[in-house]
C-alpha cells in the first residue's frame, strides 16, 4: 500500500470523456488498496478564457480579483472529478485551496504556498477517501484567493505530496514521460527512466515545457520522487511506465548528458561602446534590476584599447523594449550604443555526469562548428552549458546536439 | 444618501460589454454620494453548460459538488465586475459567499440563508467601497459551499439588502419593471408603478417570472423595499424607473386587479368513483405529500348518491406521473378510477384591492363564460383568484380578464 499524490493537467481533464478516463486511473490506485490524493488542473481552455475575459475589462486589472475569477477554473474541474469517482463507488470529495486550507502568499497571481496543514486530509485518506484538490490555488492570510501563476498544479501536487509525506507524486499530462529532446524536432528522441532533480530543474527552466519549474524545485528541496507520465493509454503510476525524477543517487544509468533543450523566448541586448571602468556592469544592471528586468546569459568584450567596451546580455523576450527603455534613459549609457534582436535561440546541454567528465563543452562547440553555426553568448553551470546561436538554426543545432552525444535510442 | 443593493441578473451581465454597462449605473449612484453593495449573477450561459457538465459526470450526482462546480459562474462575474468598477476609479473588491460569509443550511442545490454578518461590510460601504457579491452561494455550518437554487441572486440580494439594512435592493433584470401581464400576449400590458409583497408574492408563484419567489417572500418579511428595472438604457435606480414592491401602506395608487397571470406548469387529477366516506381526502393527499409531489387547487363534487364521489386537483406537470403512480398504488382507492391531463392552464387574477370589492371573482367568471371558455377547478386567496381551463384557451382568457379589469394604459 502507498500514499499517492495524481495529477492530472488540462489537457488530461479537457472534457468529460478525459475526466472519467482521469478517474478510472485513480479507481485502478484505489483499488490497489493506495490511498490517493488528486489535483486537477482546470479543463483545458478554460483558463485561457477567464484570462481573456479578466484583459477585456481592464488590461491592467487587480491582480487579487484576476485571482478570484482564474481560480474558478480549477474550482469546476475539482468538483466534476469528485463526482466521476463517487460514480465508481469511491467516497471523493472536492476540496478548494481555502477549503484545505492551502495557505500561500499575498503575491497574487504568483503566490507561494506557505503551508499545507494535512491533517483533515490524512485522516479521511486512511479511511478510504479520495481527496480532489483544485490546483493553483491557495488562500493568503487575509482570505482572499490566490493562484500559483501558469502550471501551478504541478506545484500543488508536489506541495501536496510534501504535506502528505506521500510515497510518489504522478504527474499525468499529454506526453508520456521526459524526453532527451524536444521529439517534434527529433523523431528518435529517446524516452528517460529516469533524471535527477538538478537535471529536470535545468530542463525545466532551459523550456522543456513537462512540469513547471517551482514544483521540481520544490520536490528537490522536499525529496518528493515525481513521475511524469501519459494520461492515454491504461497504464497508471504504479505500473512506472513514465520517467522519474529523483534523487542523483537514485539514479542507476550513467550519462554524461541527458537532454538537449532550446528555447525562443530570450531576445539579445548588445551595448556598444561602453566606457571600460570598474563599475560599469553596475551601471547596467542596476537599472535593469530596478525595472525587475531578469538577465540571463553574459558576455563581456575584452577592451581592446583599454577605454571602449562592449557588452552584450539577454533577457526575456517580452521584456526586450523595456529593457532598451530603461537604458537609453541611463544618464551614464549617454555615449553607448543599444542593440536588440529578438532573432535568437538558446540551446543548452544538460547531464549531470558533466560534473565527473571534461570535453563535454568541447564536444558542443565543435559539434556546432563543423555546421557553421555560429556561437553568440555561452553561459555554464556545473550541469549545463547554454548557447545563443541565430534562431534559424534551432532545429540543426538541437539535432547535431542530440546525435553529438549519442542520445537516440536510449535504453 | 442612500445605502442601495444593486442586483445584476445574467442578461443584465452576460458579456463584458454589459458587464461595463452594468457597471457604469454603479458607478453613477456612487457619484450621486450612495453606498452600493453589488450582486451578480453567473453569466447568461454558464450555470446551464455547468449544469450540463454534472448532468454528463453523473446523473445522480452529489449536491455538494454540484454547488461546488455551479457556484463558480457568479465567481467569475464578481471579479470581473470588481475589475469593472476599479477601472472606473471606484474601490471596489469581490465577495464570495463564504468569504463574507454568508452562512446557508445544508440543503445543497435549494440553500436557505441563515445568517449573513455585514460589519465587515458596512465599514467598508462607509468608506465608499463597492462590495460586489457573488450572487446565489453561501457557505454551510460544515464550510461546504452552498447555492441557493434557480434565481437565488434575487434572494442573496434581498437578504443582503436585510443584512446592511439598505434603503432599496434594486433588482436590473432584462424587463424594465413588473406588468399588469405578460407583454408577448398583451401588447397593451401596463407597467406598474408599485405592487405589494403580498401580490408579488402571488404573481411571482404563479408564473410571472421577474422575480423568485423566496426573494420575495424575504423581502415581505424583512420589509425590503425592492425595485424591478431595466439594466438597458441609462435610467439607473436612483431614478426610480422601475416597479417598486412594497408595503401595502405605501401604495398609491387605488386598482381592484393589478395582474392578470398564467401558467403552464400544471397537470390535472381526476379520482372518480371514490368512496364518500369521512377521511376520504387524507386517503388521496396522504400518500401523495409522502411522496413530496405539491398539491394545489383541490375541488370535490358534491356527491350525488351519497355514495360515490369525484375529486380533481391539479401537481405540478413534471410531478404529474409520479403522482399517479402513486394513486394506482394506494390500496384504498382499489375501486377508483384515477385520468390526468397536462392540457390545462391557470389563469389567476391579483389585486390587493379585492379585499374590499365585492364581485371581483363574479366578473372574472362571466367574462370567461362569454367567451365560451369552461371553468375546470377555482381555487381563491385573499388576493387572487385562480382557474384551471383548457390550455388552448390561456391567451384568450388573459386577453379578455386583461380588458375587463382595465388594466390596459394604466397611468
Amino acid at each position: 500500500m502507498a500514499k499517492l499524490v495524481a495529477k492530472f493537467g488540462g489537457t488530461s481533464v479537457a472534457d468529460i470523456e478525459r475526466i472519467e478516463r482521469a478517474a478510472d486511473k485513480v479507481a485502478k490506485e484505489v483499488e490497489r488498496g493506495n490511498q490517493v490524493a488528486v489535483v486537477v488542473s482546470a479543463m483545458s481552455g478554460v483558463t485561457n478564457a477567464l484570462i481573456e475575459h479578466c484583459s477585456n475589462v481592464d488590461s491592467l486589472y487587480d491582480a487579487r480579483e484576476y485571482d478570484s475569477v482564474v481560480a474558478s477554473g480549477e474550482q469546476v474541474t475539482a468538483g466534476l472529478m469528485a463526482m466521476a469517482l463517487q460514480k465508481r463507488g469511491i467516497a471523493a470529495r472536492s476540496w478548494l485551496g481555502w477549503q484545505v486550507p492551502i495557505i500561500c502568499s499575498d503575491v497574487h497571481g504568483k503566490a507561494r504556498i506557505l503551508e499545507i496543514n494535512p491533517d483533515e486530509l490524512n485522516k479521511r485518506l486512511e479511511k478510504g477517501e479520495v481527496a480532489v484538490l483544485a490546483g493553483v490555488q491557495g488562500i493568503t492570510h487575509s482570505g482572499r484567493i490566490a493562484t500559483l501563476g501558469r502550471g501551478g498544479s504541478d506545484t500543488t501536487a508536489v506541495a501536496l505530496a510534501a504535506a502528505l509525506d506521500a510515497d510518489r507524486c504522478d504527474i499525468y499530462t499529454d506526453v508520456d514521460g521526459v524526453y532527451t529532446t524536444d521529439p517534434r524536432i527529433v523523431p528518435g528522441a529517446s524516452k528517460l527512466k529516469a533524471v535527477s532533480y538538478e537535471e529536470m530543474l535545468e530542463m525545466a527552466s532551459l523550456g522543456a515545457k513537462v512540469l513547471q519549474t517551482r514544483s521540481v524545485e520544490m520536490a528537490f528541496k522536499r525529496e518528493v520522487p515525481v513521475q511524469v507520465l501519459s494520461s492515454f493509454g491504461d497504464a497508471i503510476g504504479s505500473d512506472l511506465p513514465g520517467t522519474m525524477v529523483v534523487k542523483e543517487e537514485e539514479i542507476m544509468e550513467d550519462h554524461v548528458v541527458n537532454g538537449i533543450t532550446y528555447s525562443r523566448d530570450d531576445a539579445k541586448i548588445t551595448i556598444l561602446n561602453l566606457d571600460d571602468v570598474p563599475g560599469v556592469a553596475a551601471k547596467v544592471f542596476g537599472p535593469l534590476s530596478k525595472a525587475n528586468v531578469n538577465v540571463d546569459m553574459i558576455i563581456q568584450d575584452i577592451s581592446t584599447d583599454g577605454k571602449l567596451t562592449d557588452m552584450t546580455f539577454t533577457v526575456p523576450r517580452g521584456d526586450a523594449q523595456r529593457a532598451k527603455d530603461v537604458l537609453l534613459k541611463c544618464e551614464d549609457l549617454k555615449g553607448a550604443k543599444i542593440i536588440s534582436s529578438t532573432d535568437v535561440a538558446k540551446i543548452s546541454v544538460v547531464g549531470i555526469g558533466m560534473r565527473s567528465h571534461a570535453g563535454v563543452a568541447q564536444k558542443m562547440f565543435s559539434a556546432l562548428a563543423d555546421k557553421g553555426i555560429n556561437i553568440q553568448v555561452i553561459s555554464t553551470s556545473e550541469i549545463k552549458i547554454s548557447v545563443l546561436i541565430a534562431e534559424e538554426y534551432t532545429e540543426l543545432a538541437v539535432r547535431t546536439l542530440h546525435n553529438v552525444y549519442g542520445l537516440e535510442h536510449l535504453s
